[in-house]
């Protein structure tokens, strides 16, 4: 099984070769593999890994649930395969059509949330949420991606994201290879953009979305939540409805992961604070469902009110058994 | 004359030997010295150099003055010396007083901010606003020094600072050479510090202060202003009565120096974004005077109404001739 590794890019196009279910374990805690959708997808391929090496599958299952607890779509991959294998199809054949499927609903994105995208606006992002997040197409750059092939001229302001620097390094890439024109900014500016009235649209991916619509995704979306609302500019998320979680009643039930301070407090291996500074590396926020305007899904463009009664009408959406209340992973 | 290159720190102690008016510019524009009350002791040192050297005093003021647009103590620094010299003092002499003042100043806020910090206390500051910053002791700092010599224990959030991580550098440095506990987080972490509950009080320097209240500083400031009101958190900004300018009606007075975008794409030289990218860098933003709890001044701690009054009872303030509305350098 071969994955990018997401964090030698734009600069260098490293291919990892995954032979057990270790290394995809390894692959997505690293952050080799990144991007709720694309996690999700890799895990569904891990048990497909699993099978074809003889491996326990519910014990892979479980190794691969544990790598990283905010995220929903990993524990729906997981899911999705184990069903499959429940109803007789082989893990490689579940985990193919998982994939299909993360690839059509990223492309139902884009048809549903172009028509956000007018001519002439200034769009603010947060971290990575393109085809590299996801199988292919991606959550938040389908829709851009669709409408700029449609022609309509806009803006995107890529919020760098720090510690890892998904938006300088991924979405500036995956936007210059669309030739949408676009500008980084420190994570910082958002308050700066919206204040001068230079952002028209907050356009947003997800890592797990309750069953209120309380939105956990990359941290420092939800400073970008609460400024949008402060300046009354509309703060969109765009996730498949695998990432809505029913079994999460709201925010609260979402685990926040915490990952390694050295992720701050280095920089290519050299620090860049003094030595024997802590720090603390929270990697989502939560933002509550008040301040989202709505979610651009596969399955249209939902205000938070309408996620459960979509789900009512068999549109999608997982209850996975991931949801702990207050669980921060270290 | 002589600076610290805070550039280098904390890693190098490089100390800068400045010989003429222009390398006290550079020095200013490429912030080996910065930190507004910093800026202008060096501002009003440069004129004692301009003196020393037979220069002319009104170009040197001119040049010094086109440095940087923001901070207002670099025009009180300039504004100071050159008074002295019309009544009769030698710049030197004048600039050796303006400097003292200073050092006093920081100690004021020091006296009456410590009495904002109270044990247990979690403080959230941006950038640095230490002894660096200023001629000694610091605005943040001040109090913060003041209140952990006088035994209280509490601890302070670092926020890093993009794009020159003057907090995780400089403020991290400063703390641990007091023996202050804290943690550095990446700027976007501040929304889910303050919604968890774990901030007490926001505690931050000043670039500028228009008169009616209005604070030009950090970027980044401004978002976590919005976000302690959103949580219910107070607000405080500390800095000397020479930072409030009494030319700036209101915050819109204020320019914002917009940098060199290679500040945000490059890190030691090396490129974070594909090459090509274009980036903004916004180097301060502008923080409402309502959302603004109280001013920690060499005065007393003011709220933002109480600003013109203490000009009114003598207590300092400046009024340059630096506010230019709506003016943005490059």
């Amino acid at each position: 099984m071969r994955v990018i590794d997401q964090r030698a890019l734009p600069f260098d196009l490293r291919v990892l070769e995954l032979r057990t279910v270790e290394d995809v374990a390894k692959a997505i805690e690293s952050m080799a593999v990144r991007g709720a959708p694309a996690i999700g997808a890799t895990a569904a391929y891990g048990l497909a890994l699993a099978e074809a090496t003889g491996a326990d599958l519910q014990a892979s299952a479980r190794r691969l649930r544990a790598t990283r607890p905010t995220g929903q779509d990993l524990f729906a991959g997981i899911d999705f395969v184990l069903r499959g294998v429940a109803d007789g199809r082989t893990a490689r054949e579940a985990a193919e059509a998982y994939v299909r499927a993360d690839e059509e609903r990223c492309l139902a994105i884009g048809r549903h949330g172009k028509r956000l995208i007018k001519p002439g606006m200034r769009v603010l992002t947060h971290c990575n949420a393109g085809a590299l997040a996801t199988v292919d197409h991606g959550t938040v750059m389908a829709p851009l991606a669709a409408a700029h092939r449609a022609g309509v001229e806009f803006f995107v302001w890529v919020s760098e994201t720090r510690p890892r620097l998904q938006g300088a390094r991924l979405t500036a890439w995956e936007l210059r290879n669309e030739g949408i024109d676009h500008a980084v900014v420190v994570d910082s500016a958002c308050g700066l953009l919206l204040q001068r009235g230079e952002v028209d649209l907050v356009l947003v991916g997800a890592d797990r979305i309750a069953a209120n619509g309380d939105t956990a995704n990359k941290v420092g979306t939800y400073p970008k939540a609460v400024l949008a609302r402060a300046h009354r500019v509309p703060f969109y998320v765009a996730a498949p409805m695998t990432t809505v979680d029913f079994g999460a009643r709201n925010g609260r039930a979402i685990p926040i992961e915490e990952r390694a301070e050295s992720e701050v407090l280095e920089w290519n291996g050299a620090p860049i604070a003094p030595p024997g500074t802590r720090a603390r590396n929270f990697a989502f926020d939560v933002t509550p469902a008040r301040y989202i305007t709505g979610f651009v899904t596969d399955r249209g463009v939902l205000r938070p009110a309408e996620l459960r009664a979509a789900r009512r009408a068999g549109k999608g959406g997982t209850a996975s058994r991931s949801g702990r209340a207050g669980r921060t992973s270290k």
